[in-house]
């Protein structure tokens, strides 16, 4: 059992034993599957913000829908006191090539036995539905929000995200409008809702570099320098730069060589030029700079010819900063959230910095806290992506536990 | 200068001071010419054999050619002593795929100055042109063989080789005629015709591994294997295996990496296999199983998990034996052709094992010794690839004075 030292007395651990065909009538699984059924694959929107906005506007938010590059974003606010709490998401769900493959089709958002399926169900159309009937509901209480709700939603996460959240995000700086709290609706959790809540994400950067030696043929090698042997070396020595070492739920930094390759292949020559790929995922106690002037150093004391040293070319590419959310800040998110965890499932969340990155780094600031909280994630991107209709209730009722805070 | 203590009192060194009128009249260079013509590129003889076969029966040799596989080979035989020399070449050139760069037609075998240019004119059409003349003249000036001659000519020596020299060496051992001595016409020239003879050529043994690592996701490294650290690791450990030294004109062995490649290339994905080829050029000092043992025991003992070291594996391929004909045996035949050559040219060659294989691997044996004496190299499989007429006639009585030692 867990401990309960961090939670204040009082809180109220319900039981949802509701029978399942009580679940499937929740507003929050009918919004899901509305969403599921718009075929909203990267980065089309498919209506689901123009739909989404609807119901923000019956409730009272401000709508601000716009479109970049083919992206579609939906900014929506409540309120109008100083501080700001944003829910955040996407509306954009990976493909389902093979249709044919699952047990359901994926655009139907069906529900079998006690599980909703469809592309979405998990990453993440069900978190906004949650997100969406949560607000209803808690204003409909009569609950009056302490601070302005924002509500933030773009259609290119799963895609290159360049005209997604980070124009969101300038938005609303132009407008000095930056949420101080934000909760990105991504599917975290492990086996139960509410296991496992994403505090920060690693950065990532990747690179190429071409390494040229000089070509000529194997019985005269004297006369060449070769490519791969330098190439080599250079693995090696990416491979084996130390970092800062981490544990399961806040990896420290890693490199992998993705990719290596000498071209067109002659049995007698000697290869004058080798390409090498990869990529870096680094935790907030490095800067990218850092990252880029320790491999520097490292590959510059290598023993290679000078010749070699000075035709070496770097070229560093798809660049995603890391965030990190600490707990020690006053009214801290993560205890808010902890708290509203644990009032809802009886136990408190792991924190977590693994798995890839996200549209929280866009987010993240000095001045924003970001977590991640969301659906159980073992299905995402797969075949026959499905949630628990139970675990979508819980949800409902953390996400409301939650804005009863703001 | 040289010294001159190795030769015979009494040879005669002659001076070939000629006008280039009359070295364009010589019948070797004729001869040459016609074969220049003859578009007899890898495997294709263009009826270079049959007409040298015309020529060598008026002489009064038996005659055996044959076609394999689209190969064309000839036997030529004279006299039935029990000592046998040969003569070996090729008729088959390279290619020229861009005639309009030449300075005249590839195949017109034309003379332009002192000079005949065109495909063949080194490697090696001139050569068996010399040979033939060089046996028409000796036998013509009344000399009597004291040992048996043979002509052994292929129409595949730059190609595959599957079914030229290998074939011919074949077909001799059934009829218990191998040669005692071989002098292969291939160019081993420098600067002047004689200055280098080849003794010996390294063997060459290639081989593909592929690395088997597993493959994952970069934010998830903890659970792939990346098959291109492991395959850097490899490279490595072949590239710093140390062999026997060797120097210009006796290399050592050495290994060179061709190829290495990880497949298609996804920025987070950890590559789970990776192919490295590699190509040893080795001494006579080591056989095939030794370098293979050698190599072997290497990757055995990298620091490798068992299951990357259990799926490793190596294919070896295109094997080529070297050979190497030592000075010491009683009648060498490296004696007699550094008598001939110091005889014509005032100058003791070079003895060398340099440069890629050749045809003599599949003649030399204990019981045959080889050599290769032909016309300076420089120009071999390029553009106006030409040979001066002086250097022509200078081989052609080299072969005189080495006919007139058999
Ligand atoms: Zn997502
Ligand atoms: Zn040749």
């Amino acid at each position: 059992m867990m401990t309960v030292s961090r939670i204040k007395k009082g809180s109220v651990t319900q039981t949802f034993a509701q029978k399942d065909d009580t679940l499937t009538r929740l507003k929050a699984v009918k919004y899901s599957q509305t969403l599921i059924k718009k075929r909203s694959v990267t980065p089309e929107d498919a209506s689901c913000q123009p739909w989404l906005a609807k119901k923000l506007q019956k409730m009272g938010f401000t709508i601000e829908l716009y479109k970049t590059q083919g992206v579609s974003n939906l900014i929506a606010s409540f309120g109008s006191a100083p501080t700001r709490f944003a829910f955040a998401g996407h509306t954009d769900v990976v493909p389902a090539p093979q249709p044919e493959l699952w047990q359901v089709p994926p655009f139907d958002g069906e529900i079998v036995d006690d599980e909703l399926i469809g592309r979405g169900a998990v990453d993440m159309k069900s978190a906004l539905a949650v997100m969406v009937a949560a607000m209803e509901d808690v204003l409909a209480s009569g609950y009056q929000p302490k601070t302005c709700w924002q509500f933030l939603v773009t259609s290119d996460e799963e895609g290159e995200a360049e005209f997604g959240t980070r124009t969101i995000v300038e938005r609303l700086i132009q407008d000095d409008s930056l949420p101080d709290y934000c909760v990105v609706g991504e599917p975290t959790s492990d086996r139960n809702t509410g296991d496992v809540i994403k505090v920060g994400r690693r950065g990532a950067v990747s690179a190429t570099i071409i390494v040229n030696g000089k070509q000529g043929h194997v019985a005269y090698a004297g006369y060449a320098e070769n490519a791969v042997h330098l190439a080599s070396t250079i693995v090696n020595t990416l491979e084996k730069t130390t970092w800062d070492e981490g544990c399961d739920d806040f990896p420290g930094t890693g490199l992998q060589v993705t990719y290596i390759n000498s071209g067109a292949f002659t049995d007698n020559i000697i290869p004058g030029r080798c390409e090498i790929c990869f990529n870096v995922r680094y935790s907030h106690r490095y800067s990218l700079a850092d990252i880029q002037e320790k491999i520097m150093n490292r590959l510059m004391a290598l023993p290679l010819s000078e010749a070699a040293l000075q035709s070496l070319d770097i070229k560093w590419e798809r660049h995603c900063q890391p965030y990190f959310t600490q707990d020690k800040k006053q009214d801290s998110l993560i205890a808010k959230a902890e708290l509203a965890i644990h009032s809802v499932t009886g136990i408190f969340p792991r924190l977590s910095t693994s798995g890839g990155t996200s549209d929280g780094r866009f987010l993240a600031s000095d001045t924003t806290q970001v977590l991640e909280l969301g659906l159980p994630n073992k299905t995402i991107h797969q075949v026959n992506e499905r949630s628990k209709l139970a675990d979508i209730h819980h949800l409902y009722h953390i996400y409301c536990e939650l804005l009863r805070q703001f």
